[in-house]
């Protein structure tokens, strides 16, 4: 097969120019952390309704279609792969466990990103070091400004509160250890491309609309946005 | 926040048939499969570049880019993240790391399918079972018809002989253990949905626009096609 011409096939940011002008949006990861309950789930949802009305082409990756798929527990695996295969590979929450998680995201995200997409992943994620190595893989496959972190500040009261899925009470309880904000540590980000400040009564809509404002402050997103 | 609707956000196949519709385009997995050497990375790239002419968006998985993240070995992963990670986390090519690659590369081409994405793969991929597992994870995160297998079927004889990277006169000289086609076997697809012949005079563009034609055929690219 000597006709190939790898120099062109492999020039994949001239690639990536090309469909970020038809899409008519840069690729990006937008990267929500915050603790458990803090509403980043919710606000990266309502943002990808909002961006999907735009016009925009969008991945949202979170707990939900992760955990059942990439970063499957071992009890999911075993079924299909065996004990040791799932023993090995599977994630539960251990530390190291967490880690390769993020990291797993991270990479995806970046996949994402060089296919031109506007990339949303919504994780807890409270070590500052996963968060700036996928901040690092990122940037080194595409260019800086490629990640943006947005900080979902909801004060632990806030998200304690709210409670969605009863896990907080687990983890006072004792029933659950290890969990973000109780006994293990939220490592807020020091300078995060965006911060929303989750505990005032703003509705998920207004927090999703101050991203939008970034992102076409940012040219991500033309200014004059799509359909609406 | 109160105010979220999670019918709407979770109808993930409406947003799907929405974005395909802007696309212009379904969104599938293109998963080529065949010996090393076969012209499987050389024809989804020459496939990659004829569709972003055609105005689609696409991404192409291949080692080039997988075994430096989300697949790296472990040696690569140890300077980060420490040696245990790596030995847990990397994977090398024993038949346990070999089915985590494919598993992983399998939910990652789900994850673009339902993006709307046209997806490439080019792994030697040598197992039915893990194909065909893969297979069932793209149809089940979508519908039948989203997954075409690709079988690149070029006599093992031409691949030795092209031997692009040496690879099989280490596998003959044994440097090389568990080399698919000379120690280790290669299960070809029972009924792909589509064969190439690689063993002819075909260039990969020839091989190429077989590959249009058939996603013409197959309603995933518009039978007259985009700017060309």
């Amino acid at each position: 097969m000597a006709n190939s011409s790898d120099i062109v096939w492999h020039d994949a940011s001239v690639q990536r120019a090309a469909r970020e002008e038809r899409l008519g949006q840069r690729g990006v990861v937008i990267w929500f952390t915050g603790l458990s309950g803090c509403g980043k789930s919710t606000v990266a949802n309502e943002l990808d309704q909002l961006l999907n009305t735009l016009g925009c082409t969008t991945i949202l990756l979170d707990g939900d279609n992760l955990r059942h798929g990439l970063c499957a527990p071992p009890d999911r695996l075993a079924k299909e792969h065996g004990e040791d295969f799932a023993s090995r590979f599977g994630l539960g929450f251990a530390e190291m466990d967490r880690e390769e998680n993020i990291r797993r995201v991270g990479e995806v995200s970046s996949l994402f990103c060089t296919a031109g997409l506007i990339t949303l992943t919504a994780f807890v994620s409270p070590y500052r070091r996963d968060r700036d190595r996928v901040r690092a893989v990122v940037e080194s496959n595409g260019e800086k400004g490629d990640f943006i972190e947005v900080f979902m500040d909801t004060p632990l009261e806030v998200c304690e509160q709210r409670d969605p899925k009863g896990l907080y009470k687990k983890a006072r309880s004792g029933e659950i250890k290890h969990f973000t904000g109780i006994s293990d540590p939220y490592e807020p980000p020091e300078s995060p491309e965006l911060r929303l400040d989750g505990g005032r009564n703003a509705t998920p809509m207004d927090l999703a609309e101050e991203v939008i404002a970034s992102l076409r402050g940012r040219g991500v997103i033309r200014s004059t946005g799509g359909e609406s």
